[in-house]
């Protein structure tokens, strides 16, 4: 399995406000780029509290790049797959919707109800861990049903614990030219953070797009 | 006056841990270049709780670049400026040392014993502002007194101040080869942070360096 990091963050580091609205970072350049690394990707992950905050559909905006994927004989968008620890992804959340597959990663503490009311023909469940998804057992189920290529979408929280769990091979960040500010508002790591050992990076690329900067780093193993 | 910004933070755009560490995140290309930035400026100025945290001496390390000051008819090492509304600087504080002249800027709000305490014949105190100090007001004073290039070496809230009072003219920031995460570990910009309106930046250079990549940005009028 190949993990992909995928963010858009202001030149201070932050994915949004701190009223965590959601902000144009990049440009047309960069959401093509987006969207073509959503073509290659058999899944891509967001957690819950971007479910919440921005309510993404995560489908692919190109037709044309929906119909080389029907030619290539995959489905015609990713699949769709969030971490949802409790089960609170809303019923009427687009990333739930039928317009493509969706893994719902929860852990043995996610209420019943409220699964009985997400499930449909497009949805599927995967439960691992207790209070708290188990990432490295939640995402080996994913790779047992296939799933090789993941890009992850953010947000903050979700990418330091996959961070934290060793399972992130490469980080794609788009670097905008905004400052957004403040201490409570969510950044590209969030979660509690480490405080010695910190996990090194590689820059493989460095690439001006729109009127930002795409750096493209490595994890080490 | 020209306010320059300059900073290195981590990958996800990290100052340092959440228990307020110093990290090495650039390397002896940099380090060299912010000596030069140093070397050119008028004055160098950081918040009380970089003091707190680092205790930054804030002079020249490079002997060159001193001699250089003072065949130009400069003092070896350009002015330190501390903004510190309530005078919390330590009296033993590195910054407030012999080395170089010292600016203390506070609040009318700092205690007078505080104040005592720090007096020295390297310090002069600047007092602007009632709880907190006026930016405006007290950047206005150090203008009066001949400073005209100012480096600003953070932390996060001082830089959210400084930006939100409209007086940084350009921010240099290098993205180092780390992730430290953290929701409460400090960034480049903190403080309450902007909800609208986000300053623009314009990106004039990039550049690999050490391990990272050296980002300059200006901001709009």
């Amino acid at each position: 399995m190949h993990v992909v990091v995928n963010a858009a963050m202001s030149a201070d580091g932050k994915l949004s406000s701190r009223r965590r609205e959601q902000i144009t970072i990049s440009g047309p350049e960069d959401f093509a780029r987006v969207d073509r690394l959503r073509a290659r990707s058999d899944a891509v992950v967001v957690g819950v509290g971007t479910v919440l905050a921005d309510d993404p559909h995560l489908t692919l905006d190109d037709p044309e790049l929906r119909e080389q994927r029907l030619e290539a004989g995959k489905s015609e968008h990713p699949a769709r797959v969030v971490v949802d620890s409790n089960a609170r992804t809303p019923t009427d959340a687009r990333i739930v919707d039928d317009a493509a597959a969706t893994y719902l990663l929860v852990s043995e503490s996610a209420r019943f109800d409220r699964r009985a009311e997400l499930a449909r023909p497009s949805v599927e469940f995967v439960t691992a861990g207790e209070g708290r998804v188990d990432l490295l057992r939640a995402f080996a189920s994913l790779q047992e049903r296939g799933i090789e290529e993941v890009m992850v979408e953010g947000g903050g929280e979700l990418i330091f614990s996959l961070v934290e769990s060793g399972l992130v091979d490469e980080l794609s960040v788009f670097v905008g030219p905004q400052l957004v500010g403040g201490r409570d508002a969510p950044t590209l790591a969030d979660g509690d953070g480490f405080v010695e050992n910190f996990p090194e990076l590689t820059l493989e690329d460095v690439e001006r797009m729109d009127d930002g900067v795409l750096l493209r780093w490595t994890l080490a193993e």
